[in-house]
Parts: structure tokens; C-alpha cells; sequence
């Protein structure tokens, strides 16, 4: 037949978001973690790929770390709906919804309340580390009235009717 | 705020498997052609990218090229049912379950009968060309009762009851 050599993991079986020989690895929260209720599973890695897939589920009332770094994010949500972060943009996102992060940009994404939210996240294999804002970049981003709501787990549309 | 650059498509909304500023590509099908109703979107590729991620989809009846490279695949089922032909394996695959397609392996996808097949695929975005089977490399695929059923569009169940 073929004279490939065959990958027997060439199939990995979904179930509910959890793949089969995948490892999820919940992030561990210190008291000064930048995240909250974030897990992790690594999808594709291979030394012949020059990207990583990752699926990332945040849980209701999480948030992903706020951070910038050279590399670039492409990313895909695959469940439920929440708010990304994007520079000083918030977008609301649901299932399938594009999300491009340009290098150097402040980025970090919500769940809707009572929603998981998952998403794809497609990056280069070799890439430098997360940058955590300063003081100061902090404050600048919160001049922002809606960059602020955002960060502080506000609804949009919660802020916007006490307005 | 941010001093980054802010990308105008940091979002690009989905529905119903179409990406809003993304190009549907239907191949165009000649006498010859070894596929058959099979659509194309680019999702992500982008200089600083390394990889490239594309969503294929494959309607009823149809089928992507049998065809191997020296680049990987790594495949995500979004939509429907189906079956994918890796090497000389036939799995049947359902939203989201990950299949690899390694170096110089033979593949193809066809979805289950009246399903749209519909998968993300991840690549280098430096990459070979597909290579197609000679009349001997396709016979010697063909000596596997399953895979030639596959290549037939013989759906598996069906087969099986036949036998």
C-alpha cells in the first residue's frame, strides 16, 4: 500500500471540547496570576510544523492574561460567546468569529456571563514571551471608559444601561 | 493608549461557515479533475505568520484530491461528517476530532451521505506541491477492500451490510 510511515495518532476523537491523548492543563492561579479560570490544550505541536494549535477554554468569571509580545495570534472561537480585547478595541465574539492579534498588541478575552468561552489560537512554534503591562500602560488603557468596563468584568451592556 | 498598530481586521465575523472579507473559492472543475465540490477559505496568512490556517469543505457527493506532500496537515473537522482516507486507514471523523496527515501519506475526505463536510487545515505557509498516485500507486491503494470502497464513495456501513 503506501510506503508512508503511519502516525497512529493521526486520529484524536473530540468529546465536549476535551481531545483524546491531549493533555488540558488548567493554569495554576497564584495570588498575583494575571488569569483566572484558564485551561489549555496543546492540539497540534511538531517539530515539522512551523505553527501550534492551542485550545483555550475560559470558564464563567475567568479572563485570559492581558499581555502583548512580538508574535502574532490568529484565532478561531469554538465555543460559546464573550469579549475580546484587541489595542483598544472590545468585540463581542461568538462560535467561529475571526480574531487576528498584530504583534504589540494589548489583548485578553471574557466569557459572556454565565458562558465558556473557547477558542482556537494558531501561532508561529518559535516566539518571544508575553509582555504584562506596566503601571502606567495599565492606566493608559484604562483611559479607555470602555477598555476600563471591560477589564473590570463589566457587561457591555450592563455598563451601557447604567450610563 | 496602546501604541500598537491596530489591524482593520482584528474581527471577521462568521456565519453559517462563510467569513465576512474572506474569499469562497470554489474549485473549478475540469474533465480531469480528481476532486469534486470542494470550496476553499483562507483564514489566516499573513507574512509574520508562519503557518497558514484554510477552511475546506467538501459537499454531499464530493471529495478532496487524493494527494500527499512532504508538508503536514493538521486537520479539525468544524462541520459535519465524514471520512478521511490517511494512508491506508479509513476513520470516520465528527466536529472537531484533530486528524495529522504526515509527510508523503495519501489522504482525502469525503463527507457522510448528505452531510457537507466542512475542516480546518493547517500548513506551513512554506510548503511542496501536492503530488498525485500513478495508475500503480492508486491499484496498490486499491488492494485494501476498505480503501477501495472509500475511493469509490461506498459509504463504510453500506459496504459492511453488503458483505
Amino acid at each position: 500500500m503506501s510506503d508512508a510511515v503511519l502516525d497512529p495518532a493521526s486520529l484524536r476523537k473530540a468529546e465536549d471540547f476535551r481531545w483524546a491523548g491531549v493533555d488540558s492543563r488548567r493554569y495554576k492561579e497564584e495570588n498575583a496570576a494575571p488569569f483566572k479560570a484558564v485551561s489549555r490544550q496543546v492540539l497540534f505541536s511538531d517539530p515539522r510544523l512551523a505553527g501550534e494549535l492551542r485550545y483555550f477554554e475560559v470558564e464563567p468569571d475567568g479572563y485570559s492574561t492581558l499581555e502583548r509580545h512580538e508574535h502574532m495570534h490568529a484565532v478561531m472561537i469554538l465555543r460559546g460567546e464573550g469579549q475580546v480585547l484587541v489595542g483598544t478595541i472590545v468585540h463581542a465574539v461568538k462560535p467561529h468569529d475571526l480574531i487576528t492579534i498584530p504583534p504589540w498588541t494589548w489583548h485578553q478575552f471574557r466569557p459572556a456571563p454565565g458562558e465558556k468561552l473557547g477558542f482556537l489560537c494558531l501561532v508561529n512554534a518559535d516566539r518571544d514571551r508575553p509582555q504584562l503591562p506596566t503601571l502606567e500602560e495599565l492606566s493608559a488603557l484604562r483611559a479607555d471608559l470602555e477598555v476600563a468596563h471591560f477589564l473590570d468584568g463589566v457587561n457591555k451592556d450592563e455598563s451601557a444601561g447604567r450610563r
